[in-house]
């Protein structure tokens, strides 16, 4: 048996299981309506066993969104390391895209709420249009190859289908018996295809 | 030439206008986070003058929610009352829906972030229940009629159906050149027959 450190405040958190707790506060309540004071009083330690972990509010949502984020960048250089027709690429996207909201689904829950009113989510939404502009790219070279409908401007067909996935978030539990792969499939199945029986 | 009377708080406000700008603010802080000190500077108009016009800040919500309910429930009505294919009568529904969601689009947006920490969330999120059912019975007709994908649950198509619908708040704008109806074509191009061109 080996002991591993853990760097802790008071018994029972680390960073990790803090920071946990605090996105889901942030979640209920919205970040600008929580206080330190707040999270302190839900996690039962003092502030200052709170800033043995982090300095701020503020870095807890930092790391929180960058959770997120760095989940769907890392899908991204993925597909952008492949080849094969950009629609395939696309569709490999969507399914990682999936992936991660279902693993971390908190923390994309929190990103895609970021209203931009400080700092570090202004960070975030700049973040996020890199991503979409990515996604509207891969649309546009699809769409160049012939296999993306014509009759809908890529940018227009790129924000209907990411804001498909995205919206996920709002009803997707994954307790609920659909597995994630299910999920992606059955989103793919709708967003590529559609819903009519052929 | 006629005067229309109006009941006036203070020059420049009847319950309409000061129930948009309320509505404006709850989106921008959330409802929560809003108190009737910060409509009263905003409105710069004392809370006296808002309470000429308003019981309370919840009135104000559930004015706010009703409206946007009120439109959905509309159009379901008249969804209800027609007669011929399930399917045609959905995409029916979703174009309604989606030009209810563009005309009322702050009152549709404050209604799909309601969280339900007060009585009048609760009945809001109620009827928006009442409504999902409504979409998720459409979809199974549809499907027992031989017209939706077999492949996928009902109650799943629906959820991926509507998601689309709604996560139109966080990326349309009236203004952006793209017209209610346009969007709707496009969306439902996408929905009922998928991206992929054929």
């Amino acid at each position: 048996m080996t002991t591993i450190p853990v760097r802790r405040g008071r018994p029972g958190y680390d960073q990790e299981s803090l920071l946990r707790v605090a996105v889901r506060v942030f979640n209920e309540r919205g970040y600008d309506g929580t206080s330190m004071e707040d999270l302190s009083r839900k996690l039962g330690i003092t502030k200052s066993a709170i800033y043995h972990h982090v300095s701020s509010k503020e870095e807890l949502l930092r790391l929180a969104l960058d959770r997120a984020l760095d989940g769907l960048f890392a899908a991204a250089a993925d597909i952008e390391g492949s080849n094969g027709p950009s629609i395939e690429r696309l569709e490999r996207l969507v399914r990682a895209s999936v992936a991660v909201l279902v693993d971390q689904l908190p923390f994309v829950t929190l990103l895609l709420r970021v209203r931009g009113n400080t700092k570090v989510e202004r960070a975030a939404l700049a973040r996020r249009r890199e991503f979409d502009h990515l996604v509207t790219d891969l649309v546009k070279q699809a769409a160049a190859e012939g296999d993306v409908r014509p009759d809908i401007d890529p940018s227009v067909t790129a924000r209907l289908l990411f804001g498909l996935v995205n919206s996920l978030i709002e009803w997707y539990r994954p307790r609920g018996g659909l597995t994630a792969e299910h999920l992606a499939e059955n989103l793919c199945a709708v967003a590529f295809d559609g819903l009519r029986a052929k």
